[in-house]
């Protein structure tokens, strides 16, 4: 589906630009996904009531920016992506970076400006420029010619992706990117006693046989049982452990929707919810999340009208809000879907990372009727790099999931199973627990107390009470993806609100994840991204010559 | 879609008994799967031709074999399935003792028998019977009524399952039903050692620390490394870890296959295969599999009437055959694909499994255009326990593989990549690869002296250089699937062939693992068996009062 783009007839921008502008965060934001092909310029121009040349031009920067591709009778397709738009490009490239070695020098503009590092979309760019190989799409066929993977792949339906916890920060940059834990917390001597004691016994072998979708049966009977100690697990309940909280997502997914069914989501949420739920054909439906979560008046109406399948909701410490709902909102929730039929599921990998406040009960607890389908993880309280969360729901419901597991990928590691269990069953859990809740709180003061100092007046942030993510919305007319590029040339990255929207957008919205830097670390990339957004406000209010707002608060 | 049963109004078997066994096994196999609604007892006695009673009589043994239970007003829904079928259940069966308790009696007849080792589909029918519990379909609802799962989830798609490699064997059971290795060969102290080293060094913080989609970037590039040294990977190629090979299948689906592709299978098969690219949607089509492997002529018949999207292809000691495939058909096969464009995914899980004869090279390196999508995985040569699987394929592919795998599980675990990457570096891989070879070639030998000795004069079964499977075929008018609960009352089970049916039916057919087995317990196995298949075979023939047919060999 290609949207209208919004031209501003009146702007001094010229309408080529803004074209080409819109439509590159487009293709930047997924919007117009790989492999997409672009209106006829004659089609756009119609539409838009532009003159041809106004849509070609526009077409021509995507081209030299390396997004599109025209192909001869067949029109232009896109080749960019989240992974690819350099220039608009943002929070997605972090996941470039990855592979990128330390002390490769940045080119950040021109186009495929950073090729070096290249890999994900851009890697399908330089499949055609391999030296030595040259791929022809049309006429005789050589001896061991063999398929166009560009135009395989372009055929199919593309997987979205939006920017994940993937990134690891270049040398030298402060990165708020990634919602992950401080490695300097990582207890490597118990980490590495605990490996051994969870093989010293005689059941070691079995740990490394082939093992059961639900999970090793050890862990298993672990969590359950601390699941009904904390009544959370009713008698019809079961568990089933994953591989992490990513896979329980999948695995709800795969099991209870279909196409063209109902999703709500909250609004801005983690991409990694909103591509997985798009791409199973879902119709998403993103109801606004504020400082106490999910907004209750806009969730009942969708909720009453559309009676939707799934209602994916965190109950604390929301991803990128950090936003938790309070004891009244929840029972309204559960409440409100078990009168929509609309199943819930309990999204709460950040519940135990509580620095402040008091804790509220989980949605699972307070549904009486018992059908809310709660995941957790052992990620978010120690070691992301060890895959295992866990599923807990109404057995008819766990035994589709064990199912579909076991398609999936016949079961979840048990080496990771069996240290977790003997991380937790040693105390070391609770002692590492203790630490990182410190930690945590120190992080979360020095964020909001540099946030508070150093951002342009009129800048509103969320103050969560854990977790691991801050909101920023910026005031008007600040773009956090356009100010990025600026912000990683000052050595500080963040992931832009753009790539968490589900309906609604919000430009000046960006995350920071703040749980895995040290307090100084945190205050002087504050400092750095409060610098670039007061500059740019300023200069943006120059150059529009009229009075700022008061501040927005 | 409900397919006409197949009746025979000469036999001396009741109509209705007839229909009741054809539905039964149709459950029993998964071709009628959980939630479908069978056809009114008018509408499938106009379509025999038959009485309606007799359908009735039908339905009503199904009902009281726990297989379908009827609505009033809507019909009659199946509600077992490879999961609950108890009497013409088997090797799926063999899947639900996992959970098991060592010492439970097990009584194989009768309605809902076993239950209490209840786990998948057993457990919905369990979830109605919860002590205290009614749940009423219909009329007034009380306060914290929810949600009826077993409606839910009757509505919606049932993921298919077979029969897996889970089954953990009962105490004193011989088993024949898993492919997987013997556990007593696990070298307990120097997988200890590599666990110690694995995590002595300083980056063992990086190790637990969020990773890379595309997996641990030290065991990537050493597997990279090896699979350009073996001419397996080409410049254009890239390599991504995946959870386990079933997990590298599970990928390559979500990124190739659409709804209504043709996709070939070897046929039998391994169900997991099978099942994933039938959720999937796809228009399987099935190959016979010969003792070289999948049968040229067919294949290529197919490939060009079809062009098909995908044909998934093992060369080495298939499963459940044990076939390999010679190398002037490994060239066929990659020149046949290339001409009808099919994208070739090479199961190459069981390659370094070779006991006897000369490896020959892959489909991947005789593949001059190198567009085969290679999988191969440390379950089998190693420990099941560790999810480590591998793809090498041309760069834009990978690509996508590594979005997809971001969406399903961020990355593979990353403790027992280190592991295995440390395992292999000490050169320990190379050690324990040796003892299992020759402890495998032992069993390998054990199992074909067994067969040829103790099973009746007819029978035939592959002979494999290595792997962990064979395939035998009884003589008619054996039925392994009816043979199994027999074989199971004296302590030895195997999985029937039906399980692994694509599209050709051979109810002579059985696997025989026997990897997982000390070469006594498989001569013990296969001499009860022997027994069995003998006695039924004896009986049969009585029954019937004719003479069998020569050995069919």
């Amino acid at each position: 589906m290609f949207a209208r783009p919004q031209l501003d007839p009146d702007s001094a921008i010229p309408l080529y630009k803004q074209l080409h502008s819109q439509l590159r965060d487009w293709i930047a934001g997924g919007r117009l996904p790989y492999g997409e092909r672009l209106p006829s310029t004659r089609e756009l121009a119609g539409l838009l009531g532009l003159n041809r040349t106004t849509v070609s031009a526009a077409y021509s920067l995507l081209e030299s920016d390396g997004l599109i591709r025209g192909h001869v009778g067949r029109g232009s397709f896109v080749i960019g992506g989240p992974l690819a738009g350099r220039q608009g490009a943002s929070g997605a490239e972090a996941l470039l970076d990855y592979d990128r070695q330390p002390g490769q020098s940045r080119v950040t503009g021109g186009p495929l400006a950073g090729r070096q590092g290249a890999s994900g979309a851009e890697a399908l760019l330089d499949y055609d420029r391999q030296p030595g190989q040259s791929r022809v799409t049309g006429g005789p066929q050589g001896p061991a010619k063999g398929l166009d993977w560009d135009v395989l792949l372009q055929d199919l339906e593309r997987v979205p992706m939006g920017p994940s916890q993937m990134q690891a920060p270049s040398e030298g940059t402060i990165s708020f990117a990634t919602a992950r834990p401080r490695e300097e917390l990582f207890p490597l001597d118990e980490i590495r006693a605990t490996c051994r004691e969870a093989l010293a016994g005689a059941d070691a072998a079995g740990i490394l046989q082939l093992g059961s979708p639900r999970g090793y049966p050890r862990l298993r009977d672990y969590l359950l049982a601390e699941a009904r100690r904390e009544h959370i697990a009713r008698p019809q309940d079961d568990l089933l452990i994953t591989s992490g909280c990513q896979q329980a997502l999948d695995l709800v997914q795969r099991v209870l929707v279909r196409a063209g069914d109902a999703v709500v989501l909250e609004d801005p949420v983690y991409p990694g919810v909103k591509h997985l739920f798009a791409r199973a054909g879902a119709r998403l439906i993103g109801v606004p999340v504020g400082p106490q979560g999910i907004d209750l008046e806009p969730l009942e109406r969708v909720l009453l009208r559309e009676r939707p399948r799934l209602l994916v909701v965190t109950p604390n410490f929301q991803n990128p809000t950090g936003a938790s709902i309070p004891l009244a909102a929840r029972r309204s929730i559960v409440e409100m879907a078990r009168e929509s039929g609309t199943v819930v599921v309990e999204n709460d990998i950040y519940g135990e990372l509580r620095y402040q406040g008091e804790p509220a009960p989980s949605l699972k607890r307070l549904d009486e009727a018992g059908d809310t389908i709660l995941l957790r993880s052992f990620s978010k309280i120690s070691f992301p790099g060890l895959r295992v969360g866990w599923i807990t729901a109404p057995r008819p419901m766990i035994a589709r999931l064990a199912e579909a597991k076991q398609l999936t990928d016949l079961h979840t590691d048990q080496l990771s199973q069996a240290f977790l269990l003997r991380f937790a069953e040693s105390g070391r859990l609770a002692i590492h627990r203790a630490r990182v809740l410190a930690a945590g709180a120190e992080c979360l003061a020095a964020v909001l107390t540099a946030c508070a100092e150093f951002f342009p007046a009129g800048t509103r942030f969320t103050r969560p009470q854990g977790g691991m993510n801050l909101w920023v919305r910026l005031p008007e007319p600040l773009d956090a993806a356009e100010l990025l590029p600026r912000a990683e040339r000052e050595r500080v990255t963040y992931v832009p609100g753009k790539f968490f929207e589900v309906t609604h957008h919000a430009p000046g919205g960006l995350r920071l994840c703040f749980a895995g830097l040290a307090p100084e670390r945190i205050r002087a990339g504050v400092a750095v991204l409060g610098e670039v957004f007061r500059s740019e406000l300023e200069r943006q209010r120059a150059l529009r010559r009229y009075e700022p707002a008061p501040a927005m608060v």
